[in-house]
């Protein structure tokens, strides 16, 4: 500790102390109690409780006091913010530090993108701590930028900002014992290692616990929770934007056992962090649902900075950082100011930190091959075509099997079918490889889509009603570094720059939930009738869930884990 | 973990487990639930819940499956018991591991004790982890065997079964921020770091907070325990042979803070670890004082190991060691079979694990140099001596003035008022030193009494009617090699040999009870009012307590921590 021999001179009361907030209703997560006190505070750190002199005092007139939030598994890259602007959206929730897993990044960037997430998020108002991908690439059927073995997670784990080994998703291989999954447990040693299994239950449930996975973020029932926590798994009970989990999971929690139950949020736009708010949004929810706030409070603090090992953080006690949020009531749960080392940094929703030193961003991840023959199918006289029909709201989707619409000795999308043709470029090593498809659900009139975040490989996808838009979407894409696209007849309608790894922009928050926005609405335009058009493009891709998915190496039966055909 | 595969081939029910219990009512200390399942095992450790095969079951008939106990903060030496026959005693009565401090071993033998201490836990029925003691010598007014520096803690903090550092007794060292003892805790980084404060509170308890000090178990009141509870430091409620805290702290409990408190004992006699229990002790009491069984049960189990960091012990859960205890009534909480790594140790009140290997000895630790003229007491005209008066059943005395009786120009006891002649002799380096005082409340009538148990130095303690008992006790300890003794004219009433540092018996549990059930009556038979008379002499010397001891050195006022005269 910094200083330490003046620190303890003002916590004898012997010198002023920096700062003291004085009349605070302080929320103690170690004595479960909430009981008014004063709080002095050094160098960014909590001195001790009681009546000390200070520079600066803060007359809090009996507000509360609570810990800053922490949200125990995220991938900021769903944000698609770059950390800075990240920070700038949570804190004025009351966000202090957040446990990310920057598998996206290291998907396109393997360990380069670890190192730049390492870089670009120290010195922040909100403190990162990073768990190592563990499933890069997701499944041999997409081509994603980089590999990541057990090896290269040792080079990396003894970081003192590396929490762990991220979510476990290759559960099967764990259970079964795969050397390689195994491997990547022994690598994080003496560190978390974080689950990812949803609907297991059971004998294979035992085995991926007694394998040394000691978390789960993925119930969505309260059974399926039990049986994890009965099994010592910490339950991360998670709220995003698309997976909403919190309010069945609350009744796992009896009066013995929130200590091993956390908040989460795992994936979150920008505009939902920014309006909904980000873990101060589970706490409020939870509270409404007869959480007791001391509970709710420590399953969005200590408990989390215990499971993960953080450091002096999720408590207001001697020697833990002066990271408090400010609230007027506990029931409604509106963060009135957020201090970070005892620094205001968030006032009234007004986001009051200072703009961190620019890090420089990661190589170019655009690499595509491919020319306009590569999207034409040809047809081969039979007589039903393999179509991939998307569940709204859902990253499963469904295999139908249609009459192909034939133009020219060519299968073409169908608009009147709402049957679009769907293209995968591999964009990491020109490698020339193009999947394509056909998809039903986006219900796009005319024009294309398209998208460099695409997981788990993140090649461009792109969806439309011809190879003309399609191919005009994915040339703006490259001529963008990445990013997400609508076009319609040779003309861009809305295009979210994403030129860092082709997954986050470079803009700044507003611009971004406003470019967003405006995309999503230029889709909307065109036809799509989901809620979300790009999210859900960018899980056509994603090979390991099921049931029909596209990659770079073509169809994919997701539930047989094998590659399949268009033609049936 | 050994044999991965195939345990993870058993997890999955692809081959049947070495031992399964059936109708097991798991205590989940996790879940916070108590359940009807069926537990599998195999290689030592637990496979799963659920319907196993197993080449041996035992049906429990309903009977309730727990955690083995853990006590967070013994020292082993209090029971004058080697490891083995410490383990003899307790591990019918459930306890599955302890986190002990040598500091007894440490003050005699230095680094050479802790490994002798290593060396002798190791492979037993009980797993030991170890804390580095951080206070030896206790001050300088003592002639301790050895001096640890932060230096010799970091040889051996990285040692995988040390725990992190032993109770910081110099607390005002550490609020004041000396920098051997900050250095102490910084050797700890990243381990337990355990406190010892009794009394301290207000900002000088926030300054020893602030210095990484993250538990205590010396509150004796509930609202200093509650000051420490909010300061972050995990409260270790004692519940020992003579310190009984635990009915006055349990209020502390709140529905929201118990996973921050755990069981300890710090001292228990080897007859009170027989017949009264161990940790269980301060479960069953804690029961029948109203804390719910889960509560008290996570108390004595998986918040300690969490708190130390105890790998995979203190639950039931896949991968967790097979530590279990049996019981049929947690009401009651009598254990009535205690397990070991899938082995049966105890079944009741009977042990049954294996004797270990024998390992050598420590050196011999009597090294002493003085002769009788050392112990007379000449005149000086003066018309008082200050007397150490004992308080019974407390480690602090009380000083008080009379006048001497004289005989010959020397300073004799005095039977008709109670005043004995005590001496202290130093016995690890022959320095000759030897102290001389005298002492009030022990009541003998005729004899001596002596002991080469005194903390915190361990030097020869004697206390007598007269300069030939006195000297025939002290001999008769150079012969045993260390022990405690009662004699009368020139005749050995009983003796206690304590051959390991001087320390510890090398006799078996059963003689070892005994022996020392013989030594007290002895005491007794000399006129000895008090409970315990070995255990009173043995704090005599303990110059850290207030408010007059005697050392090797002379006198001490221990409560201004400087020397004093006998006459006034």
């Amino acid at each position: 500790m910094r200083n330490i021999h003046q620190k303890l001179s003002v916590a004898r009361g012997e010198r002023r102390a920096q700062l003291a907030f004085k009349n605070a209703r302080v929320v103690n997560v170690f004595s479960g109690e909430i009981y008014k006190t004063n709080v002095a505070v050094e160098d960014g750190r909590v001195i001790g409780f009681g009546d000390y002199g200070a520079r600066t005092t803060i007359n809090l007139d009996g507000a509360y006091l609570a810990p800053s939030l922490i949200d125990g598994h995220f991938h900021v890259e769903s944000s698609m913010l770059t950390a800075p602007e990240f920070v700038r959206a949570v804190v004025p929730h009351g966000t202090g530090a957040v446990v990310i897993d920057p598998h996206e990044y290291a998907n396109v960037l393997g360990l380069d993108g670890i190192r730049y997430v390492l870089e670009s998020t120290k010195n922040l108002a909100v403190d990162f701590f990073i768990m190592l991908p563990s499933c890069v690439p997701a499944t041999p059927f997409e081509t994603s930028g980089a590999k990541l073995t057990a090896d290269d997670l040792k080079l990396m784990i003894h970081d003192e900002r590396i929490a762990g080994v991220a979510e476990l998703m290759n559960f099967t291989g764990v259970f079964l014992s795969s050397k390689s999954e195994l491997a990547k447990i022994a690598a994080g040693k003496g560190k978390a290692i974080d689950g990812h299994a949803p609907g297991l239950r059971g004998k294979n449930l035992n085995a991926y616990a007694l394998a040394g996975v000691r978390s789960d973020h993925e119930s969505v029932a309260v059974e399926e929770a039990r049986e994890k926590l009965r099994l010592g798994m910490h339950v991360l009970l998670r709220e995003g934007s698309t997976e909403r989990n919190l309010e069945h999971l609350l009744p796992l929690l009896n009066a013995h056992n929130s200590q091993n139950c956390s908040f989460v949020t795992d994936d979150k736009l920008a505009g939902d962090l920014v309006n909904e708010g980000h873990v101060d949004y589970a706490v409020r929810k939870a509270i409404r649902c007869g959480v007791p706030p001391i509970t709710a409070i420590q399953m969005a603090t200590i408990n989390t900075a215990r499971h993960y090992r953080l450091k002096n953080l999720g408590a207001i006690a001697p020697r833990y950082w002066a990271d408090f949020i400010v609230l007027d009531d506990l029931k409604r749960f509106r963060v009135r100011q957020t201090w970070k080392k005892g620094v205001l940094v968030a006032k009234d929703g007004e986001f009051l930190g200072k703009s961190p030193a620019r890090v420089p961003l990661p190589r170019s991840t655009m690499n595509l091959r491919y020319s306009p023959k590569d999207f034409i199918v040809e047809t081969n006289g039979k007589k039903k075509i393999r179509v991939i029909e998307i569940v709204p709201n859902q990253i499963v989707t469904k295999e139908i099997a249609v009459p192909p619409k034939i133009v020219g000795g060519e299968v073409v999308a169908d608009t009147t079918r709402d049957i679009l043709k769907i293209a995968v470029v591999e964009r990491h090593h020109a490698t020339g490889n193009v999947g394509v498809g056909f998809v039903r659900g986006f219900k796009l009139k005319r024009g294309a889509i398209a998208s460099t975040v695409a997981h788990d490989a993140h090649n461009v996808v792109a969806a439309g009603v011809n190879d003309q838009d399609i191919l005009f979407a994915i040339q703006e894409l490259e001529r963008l570094r990445g990013g997400q696209i609508a076009v319609a007849d040779g003309k861009i309608l809305a295009e979210l720059p994403l030129p860092i790894a082709g997954l986050v922009t470079d803009q700044p928050l507003p611009k971004a939930v406003k470019l967003i926005a405006d995309l999503n609405a230029a889709a909307h335009m065109l036809g799509c009738g989901l809620d979300a058009p790009f999210m859900t493009l960018s899980f056509l891709a994603l090979s390991p869930i099921p049931a029909l998915k596209l990659t770079d190496q073509g169809l994919i039966d997701a539930t047989k884990l094998q590659k399949t055909t268009l033609f049936i």
